[in-house]
């Protein structure tokens, strides 16, 4: 692979409160996830980052959330299916009319937080999840967790996915995230980091917390811009990519 | 005038809460303006009020509001140029991305409770709700109070308007609405609302409070749902027309 | 036993928007579950509720729920200890504020929908609001379901608690409530329902589903108020009491 | 005067965002006015907030705000009579709650952002937050701006108040603030800012904009922490009051 995606959550400030930092993430990543106004974002700092993200040429998904902005969409939610549905295609709408208000337009859809923990192995949820989105563009790709039963049950419903890894987590021999909980389960050094995106970049595979390597197919790679550390790998992987040639490019963009 | 519109709110329930009789409503009016989620309309609801709306081929109209749910919109809010503008854009997108999952369209904007009132006259929010129409989709049309500055505001911005009439208020000889606060400003008489409506579509005429006769400028006709006694009064209005011969028709509907 | 406790939802209601008929409620129990915000009640109706329970000697109790309007506290939510903790006291709080000022008190908490069902049985949030409800006044009752294990653990902790049977649920021979997605969970003939509520207050005992007594300890019983055939069963309910005898009270009245 | 308040706007966050420095304003007044959970706050942060300054000593108010978190309350808003005062009880009763669990308790309220500006000057506005305090708790005290009608309003309607200055701004030769929009509204120097505080505690004066010399009379002064800046203000006028003997103390504390 010579190409890749870097994605990573932004437009999550609310109003008076901001949070993370935008412009460093947006001169980093290729895919903008931005919020819907459900778990953060309002309509006029909405508006802001995606003329931020377009003027920088970056892509831009529906970061779509539950309704639990105090909770920052973290807390899982027993949302019944007509709700869910609903939800998604409203929250992808609003972002669909901003962002072609900043003069650009929605091409994916990452849930965010509790859901996209949820829909990963819920398949009840992940039907409404895809069902919204279908409802609401059938051409938007779904982002999903590599390696989770939610990218083949979107496929199999007609949908293109992209999975994605997660840049600073690490995996276990199953090819599954490691659980926060325990030890090791996030990598904090820059140069460790960047240099297992190198791996997987190039040749689709990882190191395991075991010590052995496994495949993992992700044409994507989540960053986080939430603290000063988060920028700095973020900032370390882009570097690592540039050095050993492989570019940083939306998956939605074919042109090479 | 042998055609005229009428129009009425709609998709006003919140979650378990519920206002109006939208069943009822939709089998009289040819344009429904339906909430966006700041002043009502869950999701949910609204998606189910938008494939009744569809389901009766009545036409939908994005009803924009201010952030205000406790005060159901009713309230006058100095909110900045920027913020009013996004949340326009936010509510219209909304309401597309559910009008489409529904297999139909927005294809105007009513400004609704305070909002509505604050821009008949008030040029500064006036331009931010129409640079939002235009932000989100230029072809959308304006629905605004017959006589109003915002119409002719927004026609030299080139936005398309159509002004409404209110079908249970009483007119001041300049044309403009009785204030509720003065006697007689509300006409209960169903009988005497849809002979008035009756010579309004076809004279394009209204007697004042003051029994003087007024020209009014209206394309559409604003009726209410939210008690039994307003539903009785758009349901006479709308057997006065069909009695009379005048067509009920969406402005939108070209066809004759 | 020849004194009950009547109680029931109100203060349902959210700005424009009504539920229930409060006026009748108030005529009929003794103890009134009123909404504090989180699924239900603005400050200003919230306020007329307290009045009118006031005016009527209906005792009062805080119905403290998830955050989650939209969903009317009914949606199942993980929310954290501290999270939870410190809802029930915002809660109860601002009800004992608006109390105050409409001349009552709260002397008891009722926790709503999915809150209510989970910690029925979830020791873990069942902890969070018993020390919510200990923080904020420790001299504050815990109404909650007869059976069910966290009324023992409030009561170990410290908490007084009174138990409440439905009137209009069928119960399982283990005396738990026939779930309601099974026939016959919920009763509908009003006489039928009277005349168990008169069993269970007079030798508190009740017909099972499949016809066997059981023992049912309730000290307080909830009646509904939220459609016409809800008030009608919750008047039957009270009209057999004072036939027989049985005298209504709150639980929180100790005169005879 | 000896003894004087100094007081900062605390409790800002909102779930998952952090507003200013707390522990650092914390360990610099002697009164923090927390929020309430309608312009800021959520129950789980208050409480933290709240912990934090009944750890330290420092007295608390409620810093009641119309509804409007997007806008953290600084929009004005036209509500109704009843809305306002239920909405004042509201917030005074939920931070009263919350004070109890924490160890503290209310002892004054003051208006945030487009609320104080309003009542300032607006007395119906103004008579309702009065209404809302008396219901709640009379012998809380209002803390308003000094020179502003609002304060004379209260004190004939029976309520204790305490007069406010702001450290870093500028004042008219008639004793009000100098508009945000003049230039040098905002004085931005911390030695100037304290040298001025330093003459208003001890004599009760205050050079304004034109060069005259001004009688305020203030018990309390206001100093931010929503920015390093407005941090190093808010310690360099302690700092000064210190190094001048001038004790620093609540307004509620009475003992010397």
């Amino acid at each position: 692979m010579s190409a890749i995606d870097l994605n990573s959550d932004l437009g999550e400030g609310y109003g008076a409160w901001a949070m993370g930092d935008d412009a460093a993430m947006l001169s980093i990543v290729s895919s903008a996830n931005i919020a819907c106004g459900f778990h953060a974002g309002d309509p006029a700092g909405l508006l802001r980052s995606l003329r931020e993200a377009a003027a920088r040429g970056v892509s831009v998904g529906a970061h779509v959330s539950y309704p639990d902005r105090v909770g920052f969409g973290r807390r899982d939610m027993d949302v019944a299916h007509d709700e869910l549905v609903a939800d998604v295609v409203y929250q992808i709408g609003a972002l669909q009319g901003l962002a072609r208000a900043a003069g650009t337009s929605v091409t994916y859809v990452k849930p965010h937080g509790a859901l996209y923990n949820r829909i990963a192995g819920d398949a009840r949820q992940g039907r409404a999840v895809i069902e919204g989105i279908q409802l609401a563009d059938p051409s938007l790709v779904l982002m999903g967790l590599a390696g989770a039963p939610i990218l083949a049950q979107a496929e199999a419903a007609g949908l293109a996915t992209v999975a994605e890894a997660f840049a600073d987590r690490a995996y276990t021999p199953e090819g599954t995230l490691v659980s926060r909980r325990e030890t090791g389960a996030v990598i904090h050094d820059p140069a460790l980091v960047a240099s297992r995106m190198v791996q997987l970049a190039r040749d689709g595979t990882l190191t395991a917390i075991d010590g052995s390597t496994i495949r993992l197919e992700a044409r994507s790679i989540c960053v986080h811009g939430d603290s000063p550390g988060a920028v700095a790998i973020a900032r370390a992987v882009r570097e690592a990519f540039e050095r050993e040639g492989i570019t940083i490019k939306s998956f939605t963009d074919h042109a090479a």
